[in-house]
């Protein structure tokens, strides 16, 4: 019988381009696509949540794809995770109404970019943080992230992509925190422009090295120009954190330790 | 003018064939060598505390080289760094006396072995730790690991190697201890047998998964015989986590976070 199935998967991007298939080099779509045609000898085509670059990380990401399959939803996950590469992970499979989309039902994405501000590398850290050879002032960096909240034009912080209608878009948080050696930035938005959430961090640096006052993000983000932005910093310290889809809370059930 | 120097780095030992220069693959110590030749433009012949296996990590390692060198030992780490692939990174760099030998100096060594309990796989320890299917019951294991803490026979609980003159070690502790959702196992003695932590770390698996009651660990220990202890666990869960040298404690200040 035929059923729209979502899976809740993680995945250590460093070896990927990205989630969607590319014609030069692996993605996690085609993986996820490989290993349910291994699974259930079907072809399918795995929609996600959305696109993540080259190198970035997700922590908790949704897929959902429509296949005849009578295996059990919670045996689901082993099944497809001994066909999966070790660094994807399917860690949870529901059955959703008929026109669940795994992109268009997601209400709210939390992305979190990971900082290790030091002068020396830590091999630990390098697939998983950008380290910052400059210190950081975290308190003027978490004044300053107040100001990427609410609903605005975010035209300073994104890089040009694929074309969109509206450059505006709700951020309902942006937390900067400390975590171990780390400095955690968590962006949570109802939708994010291409290359936003690196944007927001790149700018951030600024603001934590002293090169722009906290209340200057307000006149960056009024500017619409990107060039008054910080860097889009490197794909290393960006994970899709969580996820919210609020017609389908069990989804929520996998999600991992933070 | 020549020095001994030594020098405290840490490495993720995933890609590497161990410490040890090896025909076929990838060594630390080959990777260290190679460094000093670019930036010293002189053969030398790295020390290193031991060997470590193919694949296990080092959050601190201690090694020492004699070489003619000007620059500075605040820098060097520096340099060094600038030479060495993203997986290996050196801390901290001093001068020590003439007969310094990273080996013979270190007086005390702490392994960590992580333990992640789950059925299913999380892609951000799978370098990292060693997922063990079963629950573990963390209490009977830090009762159990009591055992392993003195100067005894450990016999059973390594695996054959190159010969030794007598298999007693002195271990100082031996904790088990949860670290978010991994566990973690330390062990501190003034030497190890080959394998001697995995097998100890395989061992806690049985007294945690009930094969084993904590105080049957004392007769595994006494009967010296391999196979009355658990399983020697994988590489990837394994770190050389802290090192002493009581001459020299100034190689302590390069410590990393824990």
């Amino acid at each position: 019988m035929m059923k729209n199935i979502a899976v809740v998967l993680s995945y250590d991007g460093t070896n990927f381009n990205g989630w969607q298939i590319q014609k030069n080099g692996p993605s996690i779509q085609e993986s996820m696509e490989d290993a349910i045609f291994h699974l259930l000898k079907q072809k399918v085509h795995v929609s996600g949540v959305g696109r993540t670059d080259s190198g970035v990380h997700a922590r908790r990401y949704v897929a959902n794809f429509h296949a005849d399959c009578t295996i059990p939803m919670d045996r689901l996950p082993y099944a497809l995770n001994s066909f999966l590469p070790e660094d994807i992970a399917v860690s949870g499979a529901v059955e959703v109404p008929e026109d669940f989309d795994a992109r268009f039902n997601c209400t709210k994405k939390e992305y979190a970019y990971y900082l290790f501000p030091s002068t020396l590398r830590d091999p630990f850290h390098a697939r998983y943080a950008y380290r910052y050879n400059y210190p950081l002032d975290i308190t003027k960096m978490q004044e300053g992230a107040q100001y990427f909240v609410g609903k605005q034009d975010f035209a300073s912080v994104r890089s040009q992509g694929t074309p969109v209608k509206s450059t505006v878009r709700t951020i309902f948080w942006c937390e900067v925190e400390p975590v171990d050696d780390l400095i955690r930035i968590r962006v949570c938005g109802d939708g994010f422009l291409y290359n936003m959430v690196r944007a927001i961090a790149g700018t951030l640096t600024y603001v934590g090295g002293g090169k722009l006052a906290p209340k200057q993000v307000r006149d960056v983000l009024l500017a619409c120009d990107r060039e008054q932005a910080g860097p889009t910093l490197p794909a290393c310290g960006l994970f899709m954190n969580r996820l919210w889809y609020d017609d389908t809370p069990e989804l929520d059930r996998f999600r991992l330790s933070d």
